[in-house]
């Protein structure tokens, strides 16, 4: 199965929270319980929660019983006005729900056959997103050499997006190609959907996998250990690249020991509208840094800082792979002409 | 009470890793349970390991019923070679145990003396630290200023040590002065002795502290929120300075800032006859990655890589701060001296 699934009126995706020792998959039949599992971050990654929120509107028009456009119109707003709050930085989201309430303004037939139109909508959005992946991973053969060790950082894999993933596509399509390749995880703290989903899809697919705590890579690429990093994103602006917490700090490290600095994202990523500084950094609750799971690891009203997300300026970054092809870093500047 | 104490021919600590949550302390009777205590890590920190080895001898001296000074030797040789096992790392461990035995062994004296001489000495050893560590925080005035937001990593405090603490020595030290100065700690995976440890110590002394994960430094620097970083080490050898895992990524991080990177450390952390490629970086069981106390974070056999420390070369480092004074980056030519 996908990641996450129409079927017969509702929405069908797997329970992040619970990998990976429990495999639970989640049935949504509203908008509200689709809100409801972005915020636990039971469904989580940028391509995924694009999709994820296109299914919400279409569980929205699959329930209305409006009787005018108009009447249907305030529902899908109001939808959307409730998606929107919940993650404010992975820029996929915003992008499905605008895209489809625009096509429904546009929408010049009846209302039953816009609300069927919608939901079509959303299963075509999951299905581009699916193929956006598999050309990234395309477009990617030519970076990959057999024989790297590979970096990745938080899940872009699968479980981020409907199917294949971002780096883990890049990453999978040179395993798929015969190429001999190691890749090292990190855990990716607060969530560590380093350990928990990178290291579960990968072992899964038996492509060779160790694990390290997000300090340890310093020491790995001073070593020599690492020839690539190959990282998802949240969102690509203007100028930067805002991805998990922790995605800078090895950029930092990549451009130090001269290795190649990878982003694999796709268009939906893209926000060439804004710049780094218009962009708000979740923070999350002090909870995910203070306990894991429920062992509690900190004091007792310990002071936290728990921003989701960092900021990536281009200049650390070797190139971004999308479904259109491979942006190099001399390329940056003809993002301008996206904006 | 200081964190090891010697008391009528047994030696009390606190156990380490039951800290935040519960303050145990340890009863050590035998040279036995202080290599074991050592391997748990309930007792941590490399100026600690130096005064707990002095005080594990003194321990073999207080029940021998040796009634030669040859028979004498020979267990104080097997006891020092039980707790070199125990971590390879931190060099206080090695220097304490081997200025012990090189006294002992020029000792005149009778044997009952030389006995309760050890004692002596390994509690001369404890306070030595203790008086070190207050020096190292007099010696780092001038590097702090009123107002800075300061950086640490692991726990360098006086749980590291006999007393009051290298890096966290330094900050308590411009606090005691009255400067306004903010620290954010790095939980420091995978142990997390900065969640677990500096936290504790921060808020018991009142010093504005606040927790976050190792991944978000790049993020808090490039936000431009800390002015400075102190650390401790586990051992400074000609041409870097080795301590806990996750040193050197922040030192990569602190330089590409251009935010001065500090390392507090006394003199029996010094080995100047070493490089870096001399050291062995002691590699910990793969639980401590991918299991949180009790709580398993990744699947089943996963492949784990985790080194407990990381070598920062000095060029890296700001300045050395220790007992003597401070060795700025310019000095560091100078360390061929001592060796």
């Amino acid at each position: 199965m996908r990641t996450i699934e129409w079927r017969d009126g509702a929405v069908f995706t797997v329970d992040q929270t619970r990998l990976p020792l429990e495999n639970v998959v989640l049935k949504i039949e509203t908008d509200e319980q689709m809100a409801e599992a972005i915020k636990k971050m039971r469904i989580r990654g940028a391509p995924l929660l694009g999709a994820a929120s296109a299914f919400a509107l279409a569980l929205t028009a699959y329930h209305s019983k409006a009787g005018s456009k108009e009447e249907f119109f305030s529902e899908l707003e109001d939808s959307a006005t409730m998606l929107k709050k919940t993650r404010p930085t992975a820029v996929n989201l915003f992008w499905a729900i605008d895209q489809l309430l625009s096509n429904a303004r546009a929408f010049s037939g009846k209302l039953e056959h816009l609300k069927s139109d919608i939901i079509k909508e959303a299963k075509t959005f999951a299905d581009n997103d699916a193929k956006a992946n598999r050309a990234i991973g395309q477009n990617s053969s030519k970076l990959i050499d057999s024989g790297d060790v590979i970096l990745t950082h938080c899940n872009a894999g699968e479980l981020a997006t409907v199917e294949y993933g971002t780096a883990l596509g890049v990453i999978r399509n040179a395993w798929d190609q015969g190429k001999r390749i190691k890749v090292f995880a990190t855990e990716t703290r607060p969530k560590l959907q380093g350990a928990r989903l990178t290291v579960y899809e990968l072992k899964r697919d038996g492509i060779p996998v160790t694990l390290i705590t997000d300090g340890m890579v310093g020491y790995l690429m001073h070593s020599g250990c690492i020839d690539k990093v190959v990282v998802g994103a949240d969102r690509i602006v203007k100028d930067a690249v805002i991805n998990k917490i922790g995605t800078f700090t090895i950029a930092v490290l990549a451009k130090e020991h001269k290795i190649p600095f990878f982003v694999a994202a796709p268009k939906s990523t893209f926000d060439f509208a804004h710049k780094a500084e218009d962009i708000v950094i979740e923070e999350r609750n002090p909870n995910e840094v203070t306990h894991i799971g429920s062992h509690q690891i900190a004091p007792k009203d310990t002071n936290v800082f728990n921003p989701a997300f960092d900021i990536t300026p281009l200049k650390y970054v070797t190139a971004i792979i999308w479904e259109g092809g491979v942006y190099y870093k001399e390329d940056f500047e003809g993002f301008a002409a996206f904006s």
